[in-house]
């Protein structure tokens, strides 16, 4: 069996953060309620100005990492990063998005999640 | 300068299905309003009903491919798909994200595009 390769991707770096809200009861909190919907509408008009071209900051429901949120992943990466500021904002955009490199005081490891019942 | 490896990937396969509403007077439309929300319902439990582990069938705001909707992205491999109906979601997740191959009839082109003003 011979399959064709992928097509080539449609962005170069999609970004998917977490906007999911929940009731303010909910034990598990949610990024929205930690700013997640304000910061990356910030990301998305920041990422414009700095002309970075072929990305796109996308708005994703629940990621399922919300005791460390707000929370954001950047595929085809799949690197992850909590988030707090316009500053943190502005650091990834520039240095993984725009460089390529990693910002590892804001990186999630693959350890950092709850276990489920 | 030394960089460290990324992680190893929180999800083996991330799937985002766009799951945005538009007006219905919109003149591009909108994946919701061709049934993205409950095929992707549909898809999340097919998923878990399949013993289908470490993937997550994640809503997505507006992915920007509105006219070829509803469509979805499979991370990493970043592979987009347009589908319809339960069968079609059913062949996604045996084919491609238990098999590890692809649905070439379903399969976005990168030329599939709307150009922007």
């Amino acid at each position: 069996m011979t399959t064709s390769p992928d097509p080539r991707p449609f962005y170069q770096s999609h970004v998917f953060c977490c906007t999911n809200t929940r009731p303010p009861v909910h034990p598990r909190g949610c990024c929205s309620e930690k700013g997640s919907e304000k910061l990356r509408n910030y990301m998305k008009v920041r990422a414009k100005e700095l002309g970075i071209a072929e990305t796109r900051i996308n708005a994703a429901g629940c990621l399922d990492r919300c005791e460390f949120g707000p929370t954001m992943v950047i595929y085809p990466e799949g690197v992850w990063y909590t988030y707090r500021d316009a500053a943190d904002i502005d650091e990834i955009l520039e240095v993984h998005v725009k460089g390529g490199g990693r910002v590892a005081r804001l990186m999630l490891q693959p350890e950092q999640k709850v276990p489920h019942d």
